[in-house]
């Protein structure tokens, strides 16, 4: 007995996020097809988090449970890439004791947001980053990276329509929020230990108020004090947004 | 009188290389047909080279007329744009004089080639790269980024099929064969002052050779001075490379 954990990339451009729905293809459903093509039976598959129609991951971590699979983990990448399509690709699998659980047994998580900073879109980020063409400047937005680490109450980086119907705790612990620029392609790297619904996305949309002189220093700090939604800014569309790790 | 020049990057996968053909959608007829949607009349487009079916291109420089362009040339990658699709965009434009050609006043070209070296695939590079799940080894190959450097007749790294029917010179001079690596995606970047046919793509064949072990020391001299395609290795698919600058 026990849990098998799959970590996996996705191109979120081609699936309807991660949770299975009805009448749309997601990546959840994708694996599990797969999963039953290659072992000849249908598993649960565990996600660590929902993940919106667009959002893309370079590491996403699912699990099954390894009763039944004959497969040994080391073998299992390359047997269920054969079965998936070429925007996903599973990359590791491990064995896990049985109380291993993809979304409870994660502590914290690591984003990426990719943003494309020039009068030109680029073709080859088409759907793979947000696209701004006014001169973003990173160093007099810096003090942003600063008033949004540590514990706070977040209720001002929360969308409504979060699909639970429980009232969740607002209050993340933000470990860091990086911002780095190569030429044109700025990318934010931000982690917690845990995120609110489209949290990143309303950090980046406000973020990008900094970066484009509208807000100055104090202000985020002002806007989570606030708890208010309508005083933070917009929400950056999902193409930009890569889960890029999954700590344990 | 003169020439305007644009620059413009190309995803490849989209479109049947550069050239106008009957039947298929290609970069040139793209872009002459938003020219002709912008300014009202069709322009004739000149290309600083002819590119194969899904070769992409960071920069790719054209010309045509200036003679009834009313637009200023800072303000035309915007406009152009505006009609062209996502898979294409146009960075730059510059008025030049009237005997500047994209293609022959071209002083030599800059590729790279991008290989995605890891037993699982890339979901983020499916079309963008070559997919090699072997080991490569460069720092054994380095002897390759030497010995291919030079002026040489390089009627061995060129395919049949050329279309052009004049027995064309196969002497070239290359600058540089480098081939860097940043954890699973290897980089191989060439510069000459022209290519044969395939040339890039039959060198990075060759180069893949040697990273695999199986070439050594000498052997891609001697592949050269053989002047034989076959001694060569296979030729890389097209969807690795990527037309990388064009030096006036």
């Amino acid at each position: 007995m026990g849990k098998i954990a799959l970590s996996l990339m996705y191109d979120g451009t081609y699936f309807h996020g991660w949770q299975v729905q009805k009448n749309a293809v997601t990546v959840q459903q994708t694996v599990q097809d797969a999963l039953q093509r290659l072992l000849g039976f249908r598993p649960d598959v565990s996600g660590c988090s929902r993940t919106d129609s667009g959002v893309h991951a370079n590491m996403y971590v699912c699990h099954i449970d390894s009763d039944g699979v004959q497969i040994p983990p080391e073998k299992l990448p390359m047997a269920i890439n054969a079965y998936l399509p070429s925007a996903i690709a599973v990359f590791d699998a491990s064995l896990k004791g049985d109380d291993f659980h993809a979304r409870y047994s994660c502590k914290g998580k690591e984003y990426i947001y990719k943003i494309w900073n020039a009068g030109y879109r680029n073709p080859f980020l088409d759907g793979k980053c947000m696209f701004v063409p006014r001169y973003l400047d990173i160093e007099t937005a810096k003090f942003c990276e600063n008033e949004f680490v540590g514990k706070h109450d977040f209720s001002a980086f929360m969308s409504q329509g979060a699909k639970s119907t429980v009232a969740e705790d607002p209050v993340r612990t933000v470990m860091y929020f990086n911002v780095r620029r190569e030429g044109n392609l700025i990318t934010v790297t931000v982690a917690a230990d845990g995120f609110l619904y489209n949290m990143v996305r309303i950090m980046v949309g406000t973020y990008i108020e900094c970066a484009l002189g509208r807000l100055h220093e104090g202000d985020v700090t002002a806007i989570i004090d606030s708890k208010n939604r309508a005083e933070a800014g917009d929400t950056a569309p999902a193409c930009g947004l890569y889960l890029n790790r999954v700590f344990y």
